[in-house]
């Protein structure tokens, strides 16, 4: 039988409120067995970019970057954040390691091509070169990755890269190796129908229909994507839910947020 | 017989300049067998800290830590230029993982008691809760750990810490594993006598006597107390000297630098 693994992502309205944050961390250490923590970067690379007078520009609820954003990002996500994370999860008994995808080089990435629009510094996962025995490495000397948003061109350089998505790749690499479910912790209670109240199911099939009619919106639909394809590589189960039930949910005690299917 | 592992400390005037850190980074990738890069954090974060408002305090050579400036050295050490190392160790085909103290609990270390300065943030490395095993682990897989000078407390804090005794700390704790060479990379091409000519030879019998007429300077004070703590804990071979001259002394065929001798 195949180890349970999880692999959990969070967002900024985790990170930017403090006690959010204490208790998720609280929890996060609890959980027995593998496990794996993807963060984003909230808005302390916002603010932080703001006092530095570097813009802060979107396309298609993605952050373009170009060379100052760059730094900005490797800063914040790679440093204050990922490294307080694990500080604070050692405290609590955890025993994290702290890592972007240039480390081990868990994390090939091409710079993304442009297209319409020129991302900048933006890194898609090079799928076809990553190798679960890089991250087994880290999950068999029960140590738990803590992941920032960060990936490598091989070239030299860092590339900002969704977190949703690097949660996604992580869990999916390692679905053949680990009984494998990935957990996105978010601001709501789990995707809202048009009439605000969360959907207990999301089929894949449901999906078009639901963004053309507009109960799906943009910011949702990356995630949706992601889960969609962390299914088909062979992920046992995806939820998205708010990081306060994260606990009933894993203990088993609470079906709460929407559960993914294909 | 021990395998060889080098431990190699750079510092600012390495990280600040574009070309030399190039010439360094190649150089690093070709050593074969097991090493580790310690680095400093250059001026990288006090340009950052003065575009931000914070203050740059130095006490006896070292930065006073307030929690801004604590949160400045976690992104900038921790973040941007370890990150960056790392990046650019991958694309010269070494298998690089920058890491802090905290993560996998490598560096515990105690906040520094307030006896006539208070440092703030400041840790002393806690040497008796240090293990070889935690680092092995990297090393074992053929990972070259780069090392940011960043330590915790346990408490759930960073503390920014020395980076000339992080690494005689690691080469300390590793050499009863490996034959251990540490070196310190830093601007001179040694420790230079009265006479500005490098000292082939320093024993730590003639220490005090330099350091009382003025030979040895109070910011090379610290890198020589760590050099013969690193001896007396059975590390075979400690050496000062220019990046520049790395590869010729790694190599053997030259012999520059200044080698330290209990």
């Amino acid at each position: 039988m195949k180890k349970k693994l999880w692999v959990i992502k969070i967002g900024g309205n985790v990170l930017d409120d403090a006690l959010s944050l204490e208790i998720f961390l609280n929890d996060f250490s609890k959980i027995k067995g593998f496990k794996v923590l993807v963060h984003g970067g909230g808005k302390i690379a916002t603010q932080l970019g703001s006092k530095l007078g570097i813009g802060h520009h979107m396309v298609n609820g993605r952050r373009v970057t170009d060379s100052q954003t760059l730094d900005l990002v490797t800063m914040v996500y790679g440093g204050l954040i990922n490294k307080n994370l694990v500080a604070k999860l050692q405290s609590l008994g955890c025993n994290a390691i702290g890592l972007c995808g240039a480390d081990a080089n868990i994390f090939p990435a091409k710079k993304r091509l442009v297209v319409d629009v020129d991302f900048g510094f933006v890194g898609d996962i090079a799928v076809d070169l990553l190798q679960a025995s890089r991250m087994q490495l880290f999950l068999d000397a029960n140590l738990s990755m803590v992941i920032a948003p960060l990936t490598h061109d091989g070239q030299g350089h860092i590339l900002n890269t969704n977190a949703d998505t690097m949660a996604s790749a992580i869990a999916s690499v390692l679905a053949a190796e680990y009984d494998t479910e990935l957990i996105y912790c978010f601001e709501k209670e789990g995707v809202l129908d048009n009439q605000e109240k969360v959907m207990v199911e999301l089929h894949e099939q449901q999906f078009d229909k639901l963004v053309s009619e507009g109960t799906i919106l943009a910011g949702m639909i990356p995630k949706l994507t992601n889960s969609f394809s962390a299914l088909h590589s062979g992920v046992k189960e995806v939820r998205i839910l708010q990081a306060s039930a994260l606990m009933d949910v894993i203990n088993g005690s609470l079906d709460t947020g929407t559960r993914v299917f294909t």
